[in-house]
């Protein structure tokens, strides 16, 4: 009888239980750590075991999940979307930042700093519906290249990060993204690319009307930002949102850091993690001095509040899900 | 072989499909409409089957899973709660509806509309953290009593709607509360009153604030109304937090109009649900002239659209779940 038994049982694992659910990962201190913690929580006789309705994982997403060089990806997208606009109608172009967006010069809209995204954002986002707006979103998403790489926007997923997230979700964590990005622009690719529901994504957003447009009720995107999911925003959001403090926290840059510290200034067991940008070669190395996804108070507070830093060039195998 | 077969097999399926999973339904035309739906969209060889990813249904609170008179219950508290602290601190009570409602002047409080309720809320619900608000309220849950029907708060919840709520999660929905009243108050009974976890309550809130009090990281309710979720605020809410429509809805006044209404103009298979308060025996009677739960446009436009009225005098065998 236990000669059938064994491979009717096997046939019912997942089956990273049976193989590496990191293979990306390098096997160094940091992969120890993340497993060691997803062990213990998800250990019944654990001292620190924790219920899965109470495993809940956040991540940022630009530098965490997905590339964030030379700039974030949804400033290309804006960029490119002004350009098409404004070929429709050049008079919508009001500012020289726009005038410079549209043209393509993202050295003159990364000069003008947080206001200057929001404008180039705000005129490209707003005054459609939702639905056509993610719908020119996807198109984008389908067609669009890196500048640098040549690869899609969603081949420069991080792998180890894709293999994490699955990894979490077969121990029955619920995993979310909480990101500065915009809410509607990410919903368009991280079901796809992340496995992650539309539900359980937050992010910037702008408000929205609910109206009847030729007899169908339409909810459309209005200008400005209502809210703006960075900094002390991505804990106050995730609280509104979801009525529980993560478990686990993981983020790259100092956007991340309030996030990182309430997660693990709950009771029980936490875990705070940071991706440093160590690989130039592979990727790119930027910390302290970068205008994106600066980190410094994270290197420099982190390790004492016991974060974990994933050190890219030497903790990752591979780099993104669209290149070996 | 077969005689051992059959009782393990059913001792694996839920009880709800052994028995009538609406027991506290009258078999009327509306349970049959309720339950016919419910077997269309999870019959996979159905045309109408809907994945159980898309299987979200949203429910009211106020009127819909409990009572709502003579005021809503959150006012109640919040006028409780305003004498309490202005016996400490008189100088709060900074208004004649303020210095009403501390004395519990119901009348007074109600003349002053919708401007009076959100002045007593917000000088009652402010400037604490969240989980010391959360606790006052629980405190108060577990000792107030209704002034008509003598029962705790949480006893006028509605037996059939919990029923439904569990039939629904039992055929592998996601069940939502999307309601006026406040986040933070709700989430302190939902999970025990209708099995509905803090993720899946969306409701009216403050502004937050995130900062270091003595060395812990504190998120704390700040004065004012950040996002009221109220018609047309339902859809928006629901599309931001859910990022997808729902196929079922159930409201009780025309503050839910917009959510029934963009909820059942989607494609495919929709369902809409309106409680018409008709029991003036067992629980209240009121539609087009109540002050609170006004219901005139859902009855009018509702039954062309498909959406179903229960009756409640007629269609329920008992209401509150606190009494037979």
């Amino acid at each position: 009888m236990r000669n059938l038994v064994l491979p009717a049982l096997l046939s019912t694992l997942p089956i990273a239980a049976l193989s590496d659910p990191l293979p990306s990962w390098e096997d160094t201190a940091t992969k120890q750590q993340i497993v060691a913690f997803v062990e213990t929580v998800t250990d019944p006789s654990s001292a620190d075991y924790v219920t899965p309705a109470a495993r809940v994982a956040v991540f940022d997403n630009d530098g965490t999940l997905w590339a964030e060089q030379p700039v974030y990806f949804q400033l290309i997208f804006a960029m490119e979307r002004l350009a098409e606009l404004a070929a429709q109608d050049p008079d919508i172009l009001t500012s020289p930042v726009l005038e410079a967006a549209a043209k393509g010069d993202l050295a003159a809209v990364a000069e003008g700093g947080h206001e200057a995204l929001i404008e180039v954002v705000n005129a490209s986002h707003s005054g459609t519906s939702v639905d056509d707006f993610q719908a020119v979103v996807s198109q984008w998403l389908d067609t669009a290249q890196h500048p640098d790489t040549g690869l899609s926007y969603d081949q420069m997923t991080y792998q180890p990060m894709v293999e994490l997230l699955r990894y979490l979700r077969d121990e029955e964590f619920r995993t979310y993204i909480v990101s500065g990005g915009g809410l509607h622009f990410m919903r368009t690719f991280t079901e796809d690319a992340y496995g992650i529901p539309p539900e359980q994504i937050l992010g910037t957003y702008a408000d929205s009307t609910y109206e009847m447009v030729d007899g169908v009720p339409t909810i459309t995107k209005a200008p400005g930002v209502a809210f703006i999911d960075d900094k002390e925003g991505k804990p106050i959001n995730i609280e509104r949102t979801l009525g529980r403090r993560p478990i686990m926290a993981v983020g790259n840059s100092d956007g991340d850091y309030a996030m990182l510290e309430w997660t693990t200034a709950g009771d029980g067991p936490r875990l705070g993690v940071l991706v440093h940008h160590t690989d130039a070669e592979r990727e790119w190395a930027y910390d302290r001095d970068s205008a994106i996804g600066r980190l410094a108070d994270g290197l420099d507070n982190g390790p004492d509040m016991g974060w974990v830093i994933v050190d890219m060039a030497n903790d990752w195998s591979r780099v993104f899900t669209g290149s070996q």
